[in-house]
């Protein structure tokens, strides 16, 4: 009998309290239904070849999250236009974040699968700092790109030590090629220099735009005395940059430049977004924007 | 001989002069090519009776700009769905925009087919306040609604004059329902019904949802003892409102209201962009927009 | 025994969602201690005779929020400078929120003291939007001037009715004087004055700048066959406005004015902040916010 | 004669596409009277000993732009306080700037003194993003910090080798203490090493907070057989973190690990704005904003 009176009050207090909890939440938030999206955005690729690594992401977020509805956008225009002309239509982020906002989309996880923070990353933030001063979306967050923070660089690091070809040798080099940009974030490639070598001083990464050049990679291989060298693309796909400026026959291709330099190449031809290691930083970054929607 | 020569130097005196003007202008600028943009943004209506309004503003604005391109976009959401439904697309004017930016517009008009600097146009407003953050167009002017300078007063007030029914007699009332809001804004109904009773005493303007109300308008028209009233809406559509709130046979329509009082009514379903004279306001507000464009 | 078991049971399922609840609302606000300040922004003036306006508002605001420190700020570039060659300081509303950001207050209510939401309030919005935008105040709101929702178009009207002359007669007339804009806000004044005749015929408001003008309230107090009138300045000061376009002897003063017309002038010198029932309307505004802080 | 017919019109016709080039000119612009200003940003000390340093770039800046006034701002509200106690009372960059804007300033180039594009810098950027959305200013830039740009990383790495000492050996190293950040820009610190390590393989880059860490230099200087090493600041001012962090007698000091690792420590005491080759670097910044403003 008490044992019941008890029970009762118990149950009364705990719902009083438990009841007076969610009044407080919902007093902070508004009253729509929560519809939480992704969106995926990338500077795109007109090339078949960079489809996988595009391919790959997307299997990898919609299976992480099954319930939510994973979108992209590509942030270059000359890319969207022409994929229009092959009957593909790409929104940019504007436009997709608008279409969002229009089907009342509350949460929105932004996640970049640019491979650094310069100017396509800034370009995206600027967009989404504005989409923030409208009405529209409760919550909207920016994942980082792929590298970052310094636990980035650590990861990445790691990532690169598991990807890299089985069958290279202690003596032979990997060089990765990176984009590379005049933004200040290109410092970001020679820190990863700098953390890559302290592990390995046969790995080398550079850059089409910018510093490190290949030029010095060249003159590092050298005084290393290296004779082989697998080469990588370090851009989300293996697009153009990897066929033509890294693997290309043409006389500037890193391919051509190094092999004229006495150095056997072998070029690895699959985007970073084809491998599980370096496609679960992107999507760690994601999880980072996730978690802070519940 | 002489006048060759002191030709040849005029000519280059100007051509030099002519180009570092150019080349001035050319450093304020953008490189881009101009490509102008006019997007008409309307509440929206689902009524097939307003897609005469808007046919009749979009006729008149392909007119007077006819080598630019003329876009809508609606702001009310549930109209979209709505008419989605029906296999009819219109964008929100976030989307319209988004999609005016990927196509390269560099100027754009936006012109608000309000009545009033209300909710609506402020929300407008602070979308187009974002837009300008964004990277995309050089210059996007928002043009005022239907009501707000002094200026738009005086033009509105001789413009009703112009639009009243014909047969209208002098001791007959022409009794206007606007929209009314609870936004400060609301305050431009009384202004106006102000300066259309100094021109015309048995002229009124009341609204739907807010002051002066069918209340006030029915005091006053028993005080100025007026047996016969023209209902017409003033709303850009004869929608919704002017169907059912302002003609319709329910107990709280004005026309019930209106005639239980003993007043003759005869309800006129136009929506104010039927009207030439009002279409010519907002046009105006348009042309001074594309004016900031040459 | 039991009891005792039960009762402890329910302290601790209820001190753990008690916890549980305060730790949720602490998750969501920042660690910093609540400092609540106060910001009173006015046009400004450098008359004497407006310090009484100013200080009988400072007093009314102090009194009702003891424990909150309140501050100035002037608009009013001119004024500002006017009076630091008096050793008098006023702060812009920019510098006087950067110093209250530099001193740690929390949250902010900036009430304006402009009679309208014209120019001067809006760059004041604009200012305070810009300082959301800034990391330092959690939340920063802006109270709407004295005219704005359709309440405080009826708060003023009764309000006037309580301040006007005791002594004046049914026949003579009050008129208010205005500052007036160009700002579309200056509809304002023509909505006041529907409302104001709707109670009472003999009473009028006009600007200095804009409609509505003195010719046409000249008009109207001819044709309602008015001999004589009060007039009071309705802005919040009663400064170089007041005494000279209002009062003053020049010809183009309203009292000169209408007293060539004929009619008799009683001038009244006392800003619309002197009266009780008119300042009660902006605290209600500050009121409004204060009430989001708790 | 005809000559001098000739000359006339080729006058007028110069006069006129002269007159029509500055007036195209104006009417760009604002009507105000230009008025520049420099804003020196930093993050402050309350150290006497970082005052050489601040004196050294006023003095550089001021005999750089003697018509412009140059003036301080200290980003850190705890320094600000410290030294507001001792009677000595410093702008934040907002007070500053709403100084500024009240002064009727109308150019203002805001020079970052920071190291990195770190917090400071982005709290400090999202500061100028709100004052450009303020009227007031027609044109304010922000100078990046030192560390931005591959020309920077090149400029600092050249600077570093004009100001090590003199009388350090070839086989002594030198070893930079930066502050750090758990910013994404703390990688910057990783890639001045590799760009110092390029050209001489003794020279050393650490942070106080971040990577890389000071166990990870003592392995390299082992590594390197190193014995001798000179102790720098790699900061703006040598403060606190020089004085106790790097040469401080406490068992955590950076000459306390080291010396207890058996390599012999010479800190030099002198913040990097001391050098001027490395305030060359900032000046270079702030000579890119000016240069706009022309």
């Amino acid at each position: 009998m008490k044992n019941k009176k008890w029970f009762g009050i118990i149950t009364l207090v705990s719902l009083i309290l438990f009841v007076s909890t969610c009044y407080a939440a919902n007093s902070h938030g508004k009253k729509r239904q929560k519809k939480i999206g992704i969106l995926l955005v990338t500077f795109g690729s007109s090339k078949a070849s960079a489809q996988v690594s595009f391919d790959n992401i997307d299997k990898k977020i919609k299976t992480l999250y099954t319930n939510t509805e994973v979108r992209w956008a590509y942030t270059s225009h000359i890319i969207r236009k022409k994929l229009a002309k092959q009957g593909k239509h790409l929104d940019s982020p504007e436009v997709a974040l608008a279409k969002m906002m229009d089907e009342k989309f509350t949460h929105v996880a932004v996640q970049s699968l640019h491979t650094m923070l310069g100017f396509e990353y800034e370009d995206l933030k600027n967009t989404i700092r504005a989409y923030k001063t409208m009405e529209g979306f409760e919550k909207i967050i920016l994942g980082n790109p792929l590298m970052a923070t310094q636990k980035d660089m650590t990861d990445i690091v790691d990532a690169i030590f598991q990807i890299i070809p089985k069958e290279r040798k202690k003596d032979e080099a990997v060089v990765l090629m990176g984009h590379g940009s005049h933004h200040p974030a290109n410092a970001f490639y020679a820190a990863l220099m700098f953390q890559l070598q302290l592990k390995d001083p046969t790995l080398f990464i550079g850059t089409v735009e910018g510093f490190p050049e290949i030029d010095l990679i060249q003159e590092l291989l050298h005084k290393n005395n290296i004779k082989k060298a697998y080469l990588m693309p370090f851009m989300s796909v293996a697009g153009d940059h990897a066929k033509n400026d890294m693997a290309g026959d043409d006389d500037d291709s890193w391919k051509s430049i190094l092999t004229k330099a006495g150095i056997v190449c072998v070029p690895v031809l699959k985007g970073m977004a084809e491998f599980e290691p370096i496609v679960n930083i992107w999507a760690g970054h994601l999880e980072g924007s996730m978690a802070q929607f519940k």
